[in-house]
């Protein structure tokens, strides 16, 4: 494969095309200007849509059928099932049955619960995924093992490429908590109720055909609809979309690490002290032990200055809910719910609501809600001396990680990495990581357990916390503190395969992985 | 102008040409297939636009010349405001204010309010208007007043030529009683409170610029958002959007007429007869007092057999609200809110929900809702001894009304009109309907307060009330009453100017309408 590799604005080598379909390297923050329209799917026809609006049909195959399968299709699933998902390993069973090749897999997300479609990108039914690889996928294409290249957006991106064309759905499968035979659909309720539907809302606007499945049919109408029915083609009954306790978990806890306590009892006071945690303001974090704990220090910091937030981004939590009871928030903005509060609150509480890649982060739409958020509370694998980070690869180059809307929080007012300084004995602040996912200018502030980094292009921040006891110092400071504990890493130079593409929230690649060297 | 003139499958001389624009003659029910793609709005990205989120300008005419306003383009409006509309007004003061010229109006529909704007046809500053038109402006239209060829929609049509790229809308205008700077925006609360504003839908999905205009701006953020501001260029704070008393009435009244309300009994009392009053079923009906009186009658019947409503579609009021407060409804599908109970309900029950003409009407998606519903009551100004129906003209030929949803609701199961035989002492049953509007095939039964006519294509109704003791008679016994109590009609043979085409819900040309012989 004779792939030109470019150098991009951010100094990394990247490639020309991708799968056959050429790739705009990444060009600066807001540098990049899309030209041309969005994607126009055909017009369809009432007439072509059966009377009593009843598009039911026996089984998943039967649908894929109807709706046209062949090789080298798009098919595209989300992930709000997370690891409980059963839907996309029985869809590509089904495709499999019909013997069916080359298939570009789009899912929002793949987890390790689809370990089972290996054998499918084994056996060609699968020729790539594009979406993001938590664990053995991740480990089986860092490995070099699957056929095209693998492409990792962000949540925004994803709906950007969509909307853009840059990926066109030929089938979108869509599982549903509750669901019509007309294909209105929703994720509030059910034995498989995950809270909403978000990621796939392009999917569902953009595809050419759209498969609504559900283990819960309810007569028309099922309200509210999430994912409206005037977009799905055909609708189809299975005896269970997932694993309830891996769907939500009934158990997200906050960290008990006193390392993770501290990293977040500093940055609830950094936020305190820059200003940041004033009536009125807004906040986004997500639901890992460290983020949990900000929040839980966000609390009692309002308390104590008879604040309240105007809103909260979520992942939404048992956590955000409370705040959201107790009237420390005025309204989740919920991009994914986590755990069964927050299933519950989504369905009764209209304060707590329902938004999507579109809403939030498009970055190709007039404007989103990243930016608006006054503070975001992210995490990362790795990142460097210039503020630079990684979410999706480890020091070690496995690809084990998706984006998530990591890349389009950056956009928050102001973004804060609690990390600790060291993972597994290898340093977490380094010279350059190995895969580059957010720009530097973009992140404001490393909190670590031994001190604060400032990006120095903050002055705003520097100066409101001069004057605090907060541990200051330079991201140089900590990266030569990190290598004091445990040695200077050795950077493995890899010019192996190119395996992953990185997408910046505009489409372009900002980054590529390669095969390890194992 | 040589416009040609073609005979359409309703046997109606139709125009093939309108402003310039191709037209395709009406080809039957479910007989035209459209080709392509849908319209294709051009790709934004958010680098144009604030990083905080406020996309205030000072007022309408900036926001217009932001906008890039020039001669000739489409400036579109929404009628949720309806006869209490503000707005139209204040933004042609602006287009004028400014000079340009040929605009062509793109209302979901005019009142008698818009009046102020017969200065602006007359000064070129309007070219001609797209949408209904009720009242002063149908009667200069149909004088033959304006420069361009109206051309009147159904609701589900306007979304269907917005989607399809028949009508590509330069400049939406899209008032709302509520919104945040980012655009977000709904119509329940503050002032000009108006319930729901899915008549702006498409225009904010497709227009090339969008402008929320606001008397009621909340911080971000705006919740619920009916409008997304994802898709919002500008916004703009006024003073005043509208005249609550003119927007929502108050006052939403039963008719008192006997005549009246023996038309809606007997309509109650064929529905029961026909079977369609059983558990779950669906209706729609309008605010007329007719139409409410209906529903007043259905409540009565439904209590005495026990049994409840899976959903109502409206044009929701007081009466229908009280329904689903007291579980006689499941749900209320709301396409406009008529009264302050209406707007009420719909702001604090989930179960009143918000459609538009996407969901419930647009014939060009993959079904939509109007089939679902088992039985709708609707009005007519003729009907003809085919069944074929008009709702725009007078029997004078003037054109005073719009179509609303009436063209869509044709679409559900059992369409009924409960008409008076003869409206100022004028035959309502004739030989041939002055316009055609809705083919006679979809119209199955004419109720009137001398008999019932249902159409012979529906032998299944005649089945079911065979046994009854309803008046049941044939449409040309009806016709033949009514001539003998006012005579026979004089037919008006009108060859004049092309002043309006009747589009039907595919796009296509289904009649015209011809200037009046003043």
């Amino acid at each position: 494969m004779a792939n030109k590799m470019v150098k991009n604005a951010a100094g990394r080598e990247v490639v020309t095309e991708i799968n056959g379909q050429k790739a705009v390297p990444y060009q600066g923050v807001g540098k990049y200007k899309p030209e041309g329209r969005k994607y126009a799917p055909w017009i369809s026809s009432c007439a072509d849509y059966p009377d009593n609006g009843d598009k039911r049909v026996s089984n998943i195959r039967e649908a894929l059928v109807k709706a046209g399968i062949k090789d080298g299709m798009t098919i595209s699933t989300h992930h709000h099932f997370r690891n409980g998902d059963l839907l996309a390993n029985m869809l590509f069973d089904a495709v499999h049955e019909l013997g069916i090749k080359d298939i570009r897999w789009f899912p929002s997300a793949s987890f390790p619960c689809h370990e089972h479609l290996i054998q499918y990108l084994d056996d060609g039914t699968i020729h790539h995924i594009e979406g993001s690889m938590n664990g053995p996928l991740g480990r089986y294409v860092s490995e070099g093992k699957m056929k095209g290249i693998a492409v990792l957006r962000s949540h925004g991106g994803r709906y950007q490429a969509v909307q853009d064309g840059e990926v066109e759905i030929d089938i979108a499968v869509i599982g549903a908590p509750m669901a019509d035979p007309f294909g209105n659909a929703n994720g509030l309720e059910g034995d498989s109720a995950c809270g909403l539907l978000g990621f796939a809302l392009a999917d569902s606007q953009y595809a050419n055909r759209v498969i609504v499945v559900t283990d819960n049919m309810v007569p028309f109408p099922c309200i509210p609809w999430q994912i409206q029915g005037n977009y799905v083609d055909f609708t189809v009954e299975v005896p269970r979309l997932g694993l309830p306790e891996e769907i939500v978990s009934g158990t997200t806890k906050i960290t008990k690490s006193p390392d993770r306590l501290l990293l977040a009892e500093l940055t609830a006071k950094f936020c305190d002290a820059a200003g940041i945690l004033k009536d009125g303001f807004s906040f986004q974090s997500g639901a890992g032990g460290t983020s949990l704990a900000v929040g839980e220090f966000f609390r009692t910091l309002m308390k104590e200055k008879g604040i309240k937030a105007r809103f909260a981004r979520g992942g939404s939590n048992k956590y955000l809910v409370s705040m959201l009871e107790e009237g420390l928030v005025d309204y989740i903005l919920d991009g994914q719910t986590f755990d069964l509060d927050g299933v519950r609150s989504m369905r009764e509480n209209p304060r707590h609501v329902w938004t999507s890649p579109f809403t939030s982060y498009n970055y190709h739409g007039k404007g989103n809600f990243a930016p608006l958020v006054d503070v975001a509370i992210l995490g990362a694998t790795e990142v460097d001396i210039n503020f630079n980070a990684n979410v999706v690869t480890h020091s070690d180059g496995y690809l084990l990680h998706g984006i998530g809307g990591w890349q389009n929080c950056l956009f928050s007012k102001t973004v804060i990495l609690p990390l600790p300084l060291v993972r597994d004995r290898v340093p977490v602040i380094i010279d350059r990581v190995t895969t580059l996912c957010g720009p530097g200018e973009l992140i404001d502030v490393i909190v670590t357990e031994r001190g604060i980094a400032i990006n120095p292009l903050r002055k705003d921040l520097m100066d409101a916390v001069r004057n605090s006891d907060l541990p200051v110092k330079t991201i140089q400071e900590l990266k030569e503190e990190a290598e004091r504990l445990c040695g200077r890493p050795e950077k493995l130079y890899n010019d192996g395969k190119v395996i992953a593409a990185i997408k910046w929230v505009d489409g372009t690649v900002i980054d590529v992985v390669r095969k390890v060297k194992v």
